[in-house]
């Protein structure tokens, strides 16, 4: 194990109806004049935008709003929304709906202290983030985690380019986290969501860092709850109590509880946002389509470290004795959900030049990963393998 | 699975000579006079005196003491370190210790906006904690998980009670948990505490609430660490790494994170406080002693929500099938590890006179556990079945 400081001061209000805590949450930090931060319909058609509407009112908050936040949010709708939290002296930033809406109002929050023109460095880490607008959070969907973490995933469309940052003064003052709003979600979204969780937990657990027990066992606990609620959505149908077990794994999941003590590795998730970025891909699916080649790959190039934890997994969750059909019992499973294991299965094709630009863009602040290094040759065939 | 708020605020810094980030943390607060808790001379084996004493020069703090607390800390130090803030305006506490010393630290904190005579009121819950001087918290144990929760556990022994609070102010501001701290920790006390970090696990598993997964699973395998991590201890001898693991569980056992969205049970717990406080037990050793009578009685008493908790910690952690056979390999286990599973192996008696007593003082406030409920006549015939 290694050492480590963790700090998660996000107050998490989970369950059916928490919305109703918002005005305490709210007079708790003196809100006078807040931005709300969401995508489309879906907060319309649960309630929440007129909810909102109706707190604000009541407790005399000045409230304006950052709308049509798309999936992978776009710097443009920070840009946007930063000139509103200017413009109107905001002193609160509250996000309602899934991971993208929380990861642009995040940018917001910071990019509220820098100059239009420097939000995008923040990315390429050629700036820092200092401060940052307070803001609390809605959450709709069960899948980033995004709700209690630091993290915000930004595109670039002018660029291309798809980046993330992570900084603690960008973790919301607080979550709330009602499993019944992802009760609308349909399949195909559903089991994105659950792709991401399992993702996120696969890419902490599978590790170079030695006796990390406590938290293996954490994690593969938290694992198993997933893949078993949400093989019962989709057997037994709509649930609340299936979709809360999810949703709190989600949370979980990447609030870097499951992190302390060791080195995640994250390259997966590096190496998918080129291609989800040129063909617009659901992030849960391009994971799922090439996560099975980044596990066989690592086993080749870090056996002693690949191998036990595979194993290990394969025991704990699978009933699996070896690396090989673990990794097999994972693509089986994702397909029995309907989702692609491979690129074929995604409907996208990756020529030689779309690897080698892809390689670049992945590696371009430096080799990825810690479970084996993945540095700009090594990128490029890993891309060609797919 | 029940709604919650969850708000976990400490911030936890752990690794080996973590201390070293004292300064820092101790500048974040802008600590002017500080009262440091302590019990005799383990802090000052392990350098911990000296060097806060090093570091309150360095920084200009006026530095106070409250030492010589004992385990299950008694009301009259509360009282001393109370009169000692008050005389000098405190303005943080620092607890260097076990459980005991964070426990009366925590106290102290509250207690220094009370009259000395109404503190015990605030443990008969006739009085309510509304602030507390902030405090932050070396750990030198792993078993009580005091260091990030805002528990405390304060003995009177004029009453010859026992008993426990909670309260988010009392939540310590940083917790520094430096597993090397714990490798001194002899045989007796190591054994000791991992059972105490099971038996948070098992107060917390052990729910009468359903559809509860996600946090099942979890603690399950923070539970498997526990044993595999203390078996390789006491079976391949001292290791950094091996304690780690411990004290990272014993953080996460009692941090709430396990029991969030179902009820615990606890009444185990307050079982133990009077036989504990009449024959001065070790309060993992009084646990392990009593818990599998609860375990059969709540079998017998709720099977409905015992027996699948129980046939699921059997399959999951021990390799048993039944309910029954889980509870004799838990015995098995404490066992092998010297811990008694019995009141003779506790080397006391309970006769119905005592047994009559101590169910009168751990129902004093009521009906106490949730997987069944433990009145005053039921508590008596668990002493009795003992």
């Amino acid at each position: 194990m290694e050492n480590f400081v963790f700090h998660s001061p996000a107050k998490m209000v989970f369950g059916k109806d928490q919305v109703e805590r918002l005005p305490e949450l709210l007079k708790s930090h003196d809100v006078k004049k807040m931005l709300l931060v969401y995508g489309r319909k879906s907060i319309k058609e649960l309630g929440i935008y007129d909810k909102v509407q109706d707190i604000a009112d009541e407790l005399g908050i000045e409230l304006y709003e950052e709308s049509g936040v798309r999936p992978n949010p776009e710097l443009e709708s920070v840009k946007s929304g930063r000139r509103t939290v200017i413009q109107h002296g905001i002193d609160f930033i509250l996000a309602a709906g899934g991971g993208s809406v929380i990861d642009c109002a995040k940018a917001i929050a910071f990019a509220a202290f820098k100059k239009e023109d420097a939000i995008w460095d923040v990315f390429l880490k050629k700036s820092q983030v200092h401060r940052a607008i307070p803001l609390g959070v809605i959450v709709t969907l069960a899948a980033t985690g995004s709700e209690t973490n630091g993290n915000t995933v930004i595109s670039n469309d002018a660029k291309r380019a798809k980046r993330s940052i992570k900084n603690q003064a960008l973790i919301p003052q607080f979550a709330i986290i009602d499993p019944s709003y992802t009760m609308h979600v349909d399949r195909y979204h559903t089991v994105a969501g659950s792709i991401d969780i399992m993702m996120h937990i696969f890419e902490q657990y599978f590790s170079p860092t030695k006796r990390t027990e406590t938290s293996d066992y954490m994690s593969l606990g938290i694992l198993k709850s997933v893949i078993e609620n949400t093989n019962k959505l989709l057997l037994e149908g709509e649930d609340y109590h299936t979709r809360a077990n999810i949703s709190w794994a989600s949370t979980l999941a990447l609030n870097w509880i499951l992190q302390q003590g060791k080195k995640g590795d994250w390259a997966s998730h590096r190496l998918v946002y080129p291609p989800a970025a040129k063909h617009g891909l659901t992030h849960g699916y391009s994971l799922s389509a090439m996560q099975p080649t980044w596990m066989r790959m690592a086993l080749e190039r870090n056996e002693e470290a690949m191998r036990p934890r595979l194993e290990q997994l394969g025991t704990e969750v699978f009933s699996k004795e070896t690396s090989e059909s673990t990794i097999e019992a994972i693509e089986i499973l994702f397909n029995s959900w309907g989702a692609p294991t491979s690129i074929e299965d995604l409907g996208i094709e990756i020529d030689d030049e779309d690897a080698i630009k892809f390689a670049r863009q992945a590696t371009l602040l430096g080799p990825i990963g810690n479970m084996f290094t993945i540095d700009e040759y090594m990128a490029e065939a890993f891309y060609k393998r797919l």
